[in-house]
């Protein structure tokens, strides 16, 4: 089954919690349009990112669902489309950096960034409390991670292992973080046979730059779309979900096959400190 | 502390063996000449890689230590340089995919390679039966992996848990598999911030072509020394190994800070099945 993602690389204003709305929500109805059924946004794409403390964060955050997710539910459900949005997530008296998936039956879930890289408005917030989880979607098994979680293989592993077809990364790149666009997101998909989608924002924010590159990666590894490093705008890809389903890879039949799932040895993944030495 | 590595890119003759340990033989003492304390040999670079079958392979194999490996051993103690050669081990009715890893101290250790793909000689192997290990050594505390094990993160991580410095990938990339010099080589080095050597033989065997592109990578990911997809040539490079050891990077002190070890979140590591459902 084939289907269209798109990747929404946009300059949030900091602190603009409505004008960051509407911005989305028109380029909800532009993608749309353009025959995406999976709309992904960057990381805090509703709040901005470079808070000074957690008091200033607060009054941005908002329960999940909430109104702003609730109003875009709302596009999604009239769209027919999937959407994928950055917030910063309210809980009692905890605040996580968040990623809510949309869909034409609302508000579907949330995912907690679970690994803070003591940067921005990260610095201030609650760790991620809920297990990494795949969606099952009328646009594909579906799994979140949010930025600094790429740096981790095991953030996408877990995923894949579960199903997952598509893992998108709402993402802030700083300037200085090249490295992740330049070759970590496509060796996740590489690694685990699933197609990604990593989704920046762009601009300038109180000193820091964010350096854009979103790009849309197939289950091979190979790039289809990314943006450049500077301005806004939004990049498709087509992508065929049975293609992140077969895990097996025959080269040549006989000769030359693999598959990355079954060729695991698990046994072997616990951390070891006693090598084997011959003297 | 300061690591000359060199990666020997070569091609070897299948079922040649006294030949091709002659080669290394030389290549070893070039490369000890221009200051190597590590040198690094292909995947089965003494026996070839395009088996036909079991029985072909065996006259090949040889226990470890034997002749060949205590012939090349001397030659470290002479030198005082660590090696890694590829081989296939024979341990009773046993064969392996193996890389010894030998030092002024003789014959420290075998690695056999835990990840097979059905190809070539890899198809009437046993798989490898031994923990992944980081051996403690003049030339830093040094982990093995071989060929396909690169395209499972796990293989490097938990050496890196470990405590590598350095990870030795001795390997046979066929045709097909450029993703891997492209950008997989690199993500290992930058997920784990270990450095990280992969030595590649080039030329073709039974009509299997190999594409070279051995490369030493640091341990924040960028390419320091690579080699081209033809010619038989040693690359260099030199390594500190403190910068392996200090796994947090501090960018801007008190705005931007992490830790690629501390950041880990293992409780979440674990398979998952169950999404977290709104609705």
């Amino acid at each position: 089954m084939k289907v269209r993602i798109a990747g929404v690389q946009m300059a949030p204003e900091i602190a603009q919690k409505r004008a960051n709305l509407d911005k989305c929500l028109d380029r909800l109805h532009e993608a749309a349009a353009a025959g995406a059924r999976l709309v992904v946004f960057p990381e805090c794409c509703l709040t901005g990112y470079c808070f000074s403390s957690r008091e200033e964060a607060r009054p941005m955050a908002e329960t999940i669902p909430g109104p702003a997710t609730e109003g875009a539910a709302e596009a999604c459900r009239k769209l027919r489309v999937y959407a994928v949005l950055g917030l910063i997530e309210r809980d009692g008296g905890r605040l996580y950096n968040a990623a809510v998936l949309l869909g034409p039956e609302g508000v579907i879930a949330s995912y907690r960034k679970v690994h803070l890289p003591y940067l921005g408005v990260d610095r201030f917030l609650n760790k991620g409390n809920l297990p990494f989880a795949v969606h099952h979607t009328r646009a594909g098994n579906l799994g979140l991670n949010i930025c600094y979680d790429a740096s981790f293989p095991e953030s996408a592993r877990v995923m894949a292992l579960a199903g997952a077809d598509i893992i998108i990364l709402p993402t802030n790149w700083p300037e200085g973080r090249q490295r992740v666009p330049n070759f970590v997101i496509n060796t996740r998909a590489f690694e685990n046979k699933v197609h990604y989608v990593a989704v920046d924002r762009v601009g300038r924010e109180r000193g820091t730059g964010f350096i854009g590159r979103s790009k849309i990666v197939d289950a091979g590894g190979d790039t289809l779309a990314e943006a450049g490093p500077v301005n806004e705008e939004i990049i498709y890809a087509d992508v065929d979900l049975t293609r992140a389903r077969t895990k097996r890879t025959v080269v040549i039949p006989g000769q030359f096959e693999f598959d990355l799932l079954r060729d695991r040895r698990p046994d072997f993944y616990r951390p070891l400190t006693t090598p084997r030495l011959l003297r």
